[in-house]
This record gives C-alpha cells, structure tokens and sequence, in this order.
C-alpha cells in the first residue's frame, strides 16, 4: 500500500507518518519510485504500536525509540521482556533528603517481605522510592501503609499479564505484549481507578 | 525564609521557583522590600505538590495549573474530589474507526455491569476506551477478559483512597489527599506491577 492509504487504515496523519520514519520508529517502506515507496501490514502494527506508546503511554519520541529497539533485541524471552519494561521505565533525578532515603530503605523492605525478585538495577524501584517521598513529604505518612494493598494487586495483576505474553508464539511476539500490556495497563488501571473512586465518593457522600 | 532558603528546603532551583511563579503555579511571597520576597511553609508545601504533579505524575505546566486552580474552588468534598480528578484526566483526540466504536460500547457495559456510578462527562471513559481500542488494533483482543481483573484491583483500592481523603480535616485538604493519590497512586501501581511482572517473570522463566 502507498503512505495514504497507510495513514487511511491508522488513522495517522501523513506528515506524522512521515516524522516517524525520519526518526526511525517505523521502517522504510519498499522503493518503487524514486519518490513513492510501498509499505505493508507490518507498518500498520508497527504503527499503531508507535501510537499506543506515543499517545496513550505519553511517552517520547526518543523514549519510544528506544522501547523499539529493545524490543527485538534479545535471545530468550525473560531477555527480551525485562530490556522491553526498562526502556519504558520514566527516570527523574531524585531529591536526595531523609524522605527519599527512607523510601529507598522502604522499598527494599517491601520486595523482601513479599519475595519479591527485582533486579537492582529495575528502574521501578528509583520510580517507587520517589513517589513514597513525595507521600512523605506532602504529609501523607498515614497512606504509607496502603502501600502492601497497592502491591496485592500489582501481585494479582502479574500472573495473568504474564501468561497472555508467554501465550504468544514467537520472542518478537513476547517482546511486543509485554510492552503492550505494561503501557496500556497503566493506562487501563488509571481510567479504572478514576472511575472506581468517582463511584465509591458518590456512594459516601451522596448525589453529586 | 528567603527564596534560597525555599529552593534549600525543596530541592527546587531558585530559577525553577522563579519560572513556577511567572506561571502562576505558586502564590507571590510577600514583598519585603522591592526585589525580595518572604516565603512561608505553605509555599514550601505548594511547591512539593507542584513538583509531585509534574515529575512523578508527568503533567504539563498548563494540566498543572488546571488541578491546583480547580483544587481550591469547590464548596463540597464530591464536587472538589471530583473537578480536582477530572483536571487530571489526560485528553487526547481518540482515532473514531471500529475499534473505538466497540471500545466505547465495552466501557458502557463494565460501568454497568459493575454497577459503577460515572458521570457521562468523566473523562476516564474516553481513556478507558481509547486504551481498550488500542488492545483491539493491535490484535491483543484475548486481553480484554483481563479488564474484570483491572477493574476489581481499582474497586479494592478505591475504598481505602477514598476513607484517607475523608479523613483530611477541610476541603482544601481532602482536594489535596485526591489530588495526591490520584496522580501518586498511578505512579505506585505502575512502579510495583513492574517488579511483581519481573517477579513472576523470573518465576516462570528461570534465572535470566
């Protein structure tokens, strides 16, 4: 198919498509013409993949890149969806006070009290860490122990995200619902715990 | 205090402060003499709110100054929880093809079916649906049954939420704990699926 009919089926914007290919987060097309390329249904998904990350995962052109180029990069499965997961970690510079420290030497209590198995070197726990210090230093210590209820269901949510993406038949495969699942289930668990606290502050306080 | 003693206090670079105030972000001290200005506690814990909501919560200045505008107008805590929440509501255009249509179709029957209570113009319903399309176009639809799982996790946590904002003294303060949770939670939950996901993956898959 030509470039229009590629943005017709994805809805993305011709000029979009175009950004994407300077930079690389969606492979050249076929060559029939010095001026016309052919593309094929792997750009489709690729490109709606590209989207997914851009638009609902909000994350950045360089970011998503970099997510791609991990994706395909690995030789076994545990490889491929761990290199996936860190890419699409975010990372901010910590404010290094005695919430932040606290919070790390929190962190670390919780992975041993659940068993859980993280590599130090798992961006999810620098992202963990700083936002308990935010708890702490806004004052909402007594939150803290919600803590274990949000890792319940992180725990529950784990096992089925993690059978859907073995279910798949190849490591390109793998590597793609894994990302998938990490950046639309934020998305998902966001729109769904907005809507639960909508209806539980309703149910307590009455009709809004 | 000074505004370096505010910059000290919160980690925050004095030009951030500066540009925070320019924005609006952050009420003007008081004039002390015509090129200083005094700051009090209250900014110091505006400031750590302003800096949780676009570091951990990834929001822009504008969505920003949205929440905190909308966080201080309410006279209720439903409508104050509630304006505050659908401020931080990410929009984005949704693509209008089949899958959206069904997506849209889906989230009316979870409401329904989990005898949620959600206001039409909760902008959770068009996040909840452009996430869920997006499984769709990419051909995951064995994912979707997983959505009864997200949605369970949101209900179990929205009620411990929703009794720590009831718990804050005043308005003011309980727009502030929804607030808080709302975009620190998302960071939380994101932060421990992925530790539970490498947990589970490293339990299944072996040593990697």
């Amino acid at each position: 198919m030509r470039i229009g009919e590629l943005s017709q089926q994805t809805g993305v914007p011709i000029p979009t498509i175009k950004y994407y290919l300077r930079e690389g987060l969606l492979p050249a097309g076929e060559l029939t013409s010095p001026n016309q390329a052919r593309y094929d249904d792997a750009h489709v998904r690729r490109l709606r993949l590209v989207r997914a990350l851009v638009e609902v995962g909000g994350l950045s052109i360089a970011a998503t890149r970099e997510v791609l180029a991990q994706m395909n990069s690995c030789e076994t499965p545990l490889a491929s969806i761990g290199k996936a997961q860190f890419a699409i970690a975010s990372r901010t510079e910590p404010h290094e006070d005695a919430a932040h420290a606290d919070a790390v030497r929190q962190v670390d209590e919780l992975i041993e009290r659940r068993g859980w198995r993280v590599r130090p070197t798992n961006p999810a726990r620098a992202a963990l860490a700083e936002a308990l210090a935010y708890l702490t230093r806004l004052g909402h210590e007594d939150a803290l122990p919600m803590l274990e209820r949000y890792a319940e269901a992180a725990d529950a949510l784990a096992v089925p995200e993690l059978e859907l993406t073995l279910s798949r038949k190849d490591l390109d495969g793998m590597a793609e619902t894994a990302v998938t699942i990490t950046v639309l289930g934020d998305a998902l668990l966001g729109a769904l715990r907005r809507m639960a606290q909508e209806t539980e502050a309703t149910r307590r306080l009455g009709q809004g």
